[in-house]
This record gives structure tokens, C-alpha cells and sequence, in this order.
């Protein structure tokens, strides 16, 4: 799925709601109508959105009644800063088939004694997990916080190394990302001729450099320190 | 802000395509306007509520025009999967003040030589930044699946250990987030009395217990190995 398109869905309260309550445990229409207070027509269109977008899917009971479940294990970041605005979703795959698969390589059903235990021993592991994501959300806090103060410091240097305002902001621009002399152009919104002299003398003094990948010419920050003119 | 109200502002493409351009550069209501081909005045209206929302700030330049930029620094993190539907909004601090008050330590302007020196360091440290930043991401992907295999391996377990369905969503809600009789009450739908007797007969056989935080009585899985009885 396109992050823009799990965005829209989540943009909507009420299928939040949705999402949280079936994150819980599968539920009828009708319980969650209840559960949210939200009448079943309003609640069908909110599913068969959600159904569509493959972040839910639809199974049938033995009393023949339909009940929703999450399909999928997906993880949404973005980020917001003076300097970037990101969007990035991971889909993680959970292969139940397999799981089954290497359960059932067990000899026959534990013991009620062993049962105990594993059960205590993997709700202590999933305590663990959860330290340790709180652990890493903190460390992407931390670097995200760096960026922005050496992306603040980096537009200083800039403003005393470029020579005119084009400079600054291609020197910006390829700081952020290298690109072609194209997507400078596009993004500038700068004649070509423009764009190419100014990488030209930015080249000379050893500011920007260029690679080719997939025969295309992408400028850069160069990575080394290098000899200034 | 609220992760929710984020979630909200977030939902709308064009919004989106606004937060994205400011995080380029700063920008004129004309020039936004111009970029997205949508009229000033759908674009005054986002512009309105992405400042009430203190996500973007307004400053006027020489000539009296107003311009905009990104006032916040946050990092938002949705989780969905079959288990779990977290939200995480977190606010990064980054303080200009302080920054430019230690820049002025430095003694005087630095030579044309030292600022190349300088640019080229700190863009090596953007990239560096950039790579462990991708590290810890796929570390977070890592940990979901492994947390979302984990709670599949836990609810087989459950179903061997529990006597009963209540007991099955007992030290399922609790396996999730230590709670309070009354949260479980609530979230399960279920009377307190037969909250109440469930969870003394899983106390009784080891595989909850509660602590007093707050003058609050909370039901949690215990940390270590029990002795079943």
C-alpha cells in the first residue's frame, strides 16, 4: 500500500475506531455499530473501504455471520521538521501458514505443566519486545533531533560558502538528496542553463560532484574531504 | 498535539502536499497556490488550520508579505497489525536560541577555507545520520514481526492454559497492557463479579497477580516463573 493511501484511510475517526477495535479482537458489523455508536450503514462503507485497501478481511462464522479481522502488519512513520517531511510504510510479513507449519512439528499437545510455563515464558519475552521498541523510538527521537540541528548548522555553512542565492539552494536541494540536473530544474523551477552553470562552478571548488547510475547523471555532496581550489 | 488530530490533518492530499513543500522551503500563499494548482483560497483555509494546529508558523518579509514554514519537529509512528493498533506522536525539541547563542561563541567569522572544511563535515554527517536512521527502522520492522509472531505463538497458548472464554480474553487484554478490574470490565463488556472470580482463579493458579500503583489495584502476567500449583 502507498503511505499517502493509509493516510487517507486513517484520516477518518471512526475507521481509527474500526482499526482499534479489530485490532483487539475480530468483530460483526453489528458489534462494532455498538461498540462506536456509529449506525451499521455508515459502518459497512467504512469496512468495505478498509476491505478494498487489503488492511482488513472478511471471514464467515459457523452460524454463517460475517466477522472483520486485521489482514495485515504494517508500520507507518513520518516525520515532520523544518527540513523534511517524510513518509515511509513498511509492510511486515507474518507468515501464518508457516507458524503453523513448525507447530505442528511438536510431538502431540503439551502438558497443562509445560503449557504454564511457556506461556509465562512468552508473555515475558513479548515484555521484552516492548522495552526495546520503546528503546528504539527513543533513539530515532534522539537522531531526529540531530538532523534538524545539523541540518541548521549546514544552512549556515551554506550561506557563507555559496556565492549567490541559485548556489544556496542547490547546495540545499543536494543536501537533502543528490538528483539529476532534471529534478534540480523541476524542483528550482530554474532554467537548465541556469542550473548547469551553477553546478559547474560549484564542481570546480569541489562542492558537488557527480556519479552516473543507471546512465543517468546524479549530482552530489561529495563524500571525502577534498582539496579546495 | 494530540496523535489523533495529526492522523486528522494528515488525511487530506492537499494538506500533505503543503507540509511537503514548506519542508523544502519557506513559501508565499501565491507560491503555493501556483505549485499545487489548487486556488488561494482552499490553500488560506489549509494554511489556517496547519497554523492553529501549531504545525506551521507565519512570518512577514521585507516587502510585507507573509510567508510560511514548519513550526514542529515531530516523528509519528502508527502501528497496525492483527494485535496492535498503536499511535505514537512524538515532539522533538530543537532549540534555535540556544543554537545560535553557542554559534556566536566561535570567535569571529570563519575563513573561506575552514567553511568548505566545515560544509563538507557536516553534510558526511547528514548522510551518516541518514544510514542509521534506515538501521533503526528496519530494526522496528524486525521487532513487529517477531512481536505480532510472539502474540500468535501466546494466544495457542492461552487456549490451552484458559478453562473458559473469559479467562482466554482475560490474559489476552492483559497480555496486551496490565489494567484494572474496572478496564476490563469496560473493554471486555463483561460484570465485574465475573471479572472478579475469573481473575482470582488465574491468581490461584499462577498466572496473574496485581500491584497497587496509585492507590489502584492493576492485573498483570507475572515477571518471573510461578510454581503451578
Amino acid at each position: 500500500m502507498d503511505p499517502a493511501k493509509l493516510l487517507d484511510i486513517l484520516g477518518n475517526e471512526n475507521r481509527r475506531k474500526i482499526i482499534q477495535l479489530l485490532a483487539s479482537r475480530p468483530c460483526y458489523v453489528s458489534e462494532i455499530s455498538g461498540r462506536l455508536g456509529v449506525g451499521p450503514k455508515a459502518i459497512i462503507s467504512h469496512l468495505s473501504l478498509l476491505e478494498e485497501a487489503g488492511l482488513i478481511e472478511c471471514s464467515v462464522d459457523e452460524q454463517r455471520r460475517k466477522y472483520f479481522n486485521i489482514a495485515n502488519n504494517m508500520r507507518l512513520e513520518v516525520s515532520v521538521s523544518p527540513y523534511a517531511y517524510t513518509m515511509a510504510l513498511q509492510n511486515i510479513n507474518f507468515d501464518r501458514e508457516k507458524r503453523e507449519s513448525s507447530a505442528v512439528e511438536k510431538n502431540g499437545p503439551a502438558s497443562r505443566d509445560e503449557s504454564s510455563g511457556l506461556f509465562l515464558e512468552l508473555s515475558g519475552r513479548i515484555r521484552e519486545l516492548k522495552i526495546r521498541h520503546e528503546e528504539l523510538t527513543q533513539m530515532q527521537k534522539q537522531l531526529q533531533a540531530e538532523y534538524t540541528e545539523l541540518m541548521d548548522r549546514c544552512l549556515d555553512s551554506i550561506e557563507e560558502i555559496a556565492r549567490n542565492s541559485v548556489e544556496c539552494e542547490l547546495l540545499f536541494e543536494l543536501l537533502k538528496n543528490e538528483a539529476t540536473a532534471a529534478v534540480l530544474c523541476y524542483n528550482l523551477r530554474l532554467h537548465p542553463s541556469i542550473i548547469t552553470s551553477n553546478l559547474m562552478d560549484l564542481a570546480e571548488r569541489g562542492f558537488v560532484e557527480y556519479t552516473i547510475k543507471n546512465n543517468q547523471q546524479y549530482w552530489k555532496i561529495p563524500e571525502a574531504g577534498v582539496e579546495n581550489k
